[in-house]
């Protein structure tokens, strides 16, 4: 059984194919620059090298065909007929409160979707067209929409409500979100596996650290919180976004700088030009942490900011877990920076979290980095939101038959 | 030695004299709607009763001038002469980076003032107003600024910068600053003497909680994080001002409200109209749980938002400290509100924080409401804004002496 999973951004389309026997990734790729002159379209196979074009591509539908037309290629493709794929799953970014779980695109939560769009008025109407093209492109196979937002949904309304005036959250759904949901997911799931324990009796806070980041505490599998809110801005120092921040700041730079009475103007600050960026003029932490090294003052300014921000939200989560069983760092920063990771857990013995600075130092693969007498389980799991997707579409589409 | 202590809001006079041998509070009094028509003069003395006068005050000079005549009436006054008065502490609110502990009022310190104008527009005109009319009042004697903000000035960079554009820190000095410093420096030392220890080998988190409220971590007699912000709107959920929430619902609603483009309205409805009276009309703690013991469930829910607020902060601030020795409680609800504290302690075991339900019931005075397994001290501490001042004020005379 075949699992497609397709996030479509406004002009990209990233797909990958699941053979679900054995979860097995068998072929993946990315479309770029849709709409532009030039558009990019790069993608491989567990049999095939990478092979990446330069041509122009329209528009979603034209680049669902190329990438159907290579998976059905008699060559090099992964599959003979388009029946073989079981399901379409779609990374949708903002369920709102009208997803809780994963659902079948059909008329009614095609509707849904589509009440949806006001509140990420950015990735919504992508993702949709995304559906609709694969719709046209695969007829009869069912897609699934699988959101961001979904496993933030079991949050108590003390914690996802912000104290505005009431009237906010009536009449424009305007709360905590969270996003990074279906990575969160996953790595809770692998950390109770790895524990030995059923999700449903473990604590865990988890840290999906990369250009964008987010920390969620989930209690006995269930989200209780997340730092990300109604958008994808808030929380800790993200890339280029500025995470918490004084909010009375803004009228008081609009103040000095009208253009940023424009909303879009407004955003842009706060979203590209914020966080790392803002600090230490570049967004990538390797360079932050190569110019560190270098004395550059600025970037180890940049440096901490980010890693004390996580330290307060892993002090915060603890205390509304009161106390955890593991600590997981995921994602691009999270799974690879041994520094960031040194940084954010010096100095919490007194939260039983001790880290192997030898454990730590090693890259990439699944694994505890918690010192012998750490109280609370540190590990590393690098995550995987294809695999979850393709996943959570197949478990969707048979818990419907 | 007397030290006069008087806090100017932009139409009121609030004053306090203390006969420093002793550290007695002998005359006290507030002069309210200054420039209006009908203004209020109430005044008390530890030997008088209160009196309560309907009158005109044109600005505050005159109010001054009020408050020293009647401090010197031959009947019930509680000075012969104005050379009695030894100094006269201010309470000024914003210091900026320009002050980090109090200082005499001289040219230079003015010109420093001045220079916080900007940075809070609506509080230090009126303080400085008051300092020029008590000079006015009571000339020769010496006038002393002790800031709101000063306590804080010893935090990290990496504490108290915005991972916004480094531009706005540099050219309009935004950053963290936090306010209550007076407050929450005062509650801090009286931990110290109650714990029997200095203040230099503890470290604790005092959670002044009141209309405006704030928590503070001290580490060794030294704030390393504080949870207001550039303004007193940020952190966890006031009377009507917001706390922490996610900043890019600002755009968002500025696209459905023009209005809110305008500083002044967004900066009203942040400050005015959210915290607990955004979600359940009244920003008064008595009210709320009083409705929620009624049923009412937007009550609850304000009253749980605060109290979740503030149990993530002393999580993260015990992060932050690495452990923590005592957890302070302060101000109108610190002080009186039993089933707050109750609230924000509950499931905190994990931090060694385990209150005593029936001492907690007890209203009022300085005492500890930990229970004997608590591993941390959790105490409540009556502030004394005033005195602090007051002492601040003639320490500050003497050391430049």
């Amino acid at each position: 059984m075949k699992s497609l999973v397709v996030n479509c951004g406004s002009s990209s389309v990233k797909y990958a194919l699941f053979d679900m026997e054995g979860e097995k990734k068998i072929a993946w790729g990315l479309i770029e620059c849709i709409g532009l002159k030039e558009g990019f379209y790069s993608r491989q196979t567990d049999k095939t090298p990478k092979i990446k074009d330069a041509l122009e591509i329209k528009n979603h539908t034209q680049a669902l065909e190329l990438i159907i037309n290579d998976l059905l290629d008699k060559k090099t493709g992964s599959i003979s007929d388009v029946k073989e794929i079981a399901v379409i799953g779609h990374r949708i970014v903002h369920g709102g409160n009208v997803f809780s779980e994963p659902v079948i695109s059909d008329e009614n939560s095609k509707e849904g979707l589509r009440k949806c769009f006001d509140i990420a008025p950015l990735h919504n109407p992508s993702n949709y067209e995304g559906v609709l093209a694969a719709e046209k492109m695969l007829p009869g196979v069912p897609s699934v929409f699988v959101f961001d937002t979904a496993f933030h949904q079991t949050m108590p309304d003390y914690a996802y409500m912000y104290a505005l005036p009431y009237q906010y959250y009536e009449k424009h759904h305007i709360r905590r979100y969270g996003f990074h949901g279906t990575s969160h997911k996953y790595v809770s799931q692998r950390a109770a596996e790895m524990l030995k324990k059923s999700a449903k009796e473990i604590k865990i806070i988890t840290a999906h650290l990369g250009n964008g980041s987010s920390l969620t505490a989930v209690k006995n599998g269930k989200v209780i919180d997340t730092s990300l809110g109604f958008t994808p801005l808030p929380g800790i120092v993200m890339g280029s976004r500025s995470g918490d921040f004084d909010p009375a700041i803004i009228p008081f730079l609009m103040g000095i700088y009208p253009e940023l009475k424009e909303p879009n103007a407004l955003s842009d600050m706060l979203n590209k030009k914020s966080g790392l960026l803002g600090i230490a003029d570049s967004s990538d932490m390797r360079g932050i942490i190569e110019a560190k090294s270098k004395g550059d003052k600025k970037s180890e300014l940049a440096f901490k900011m980010l890693c004390y921000s996580v330290k307060k939200y892993i002090g915060a989560y603890f205390a509304a877990l009161n106390g955890i069983d593991a600590l997981i760092f995921t994602a691009g920063i999270g799974e690879n920076s041994a520094p960031v990771r040194e940084e954010i857990c010096k100095g919490l013995e007194a939260l039983g979290i001790e880290i192997d600075l030898a454990q730590n130092q090693r890259s990439g693969d699944e694994r505890f980095i918690s010192s012998a007498n750490s109280k609370v389980k540190i590990m590393v799991i690098p995550t995987n939101e294809e695999l979850m997707i393709a996943r959570e579409a197949v478990k969707t589409l048979s818990n419907k038959k």
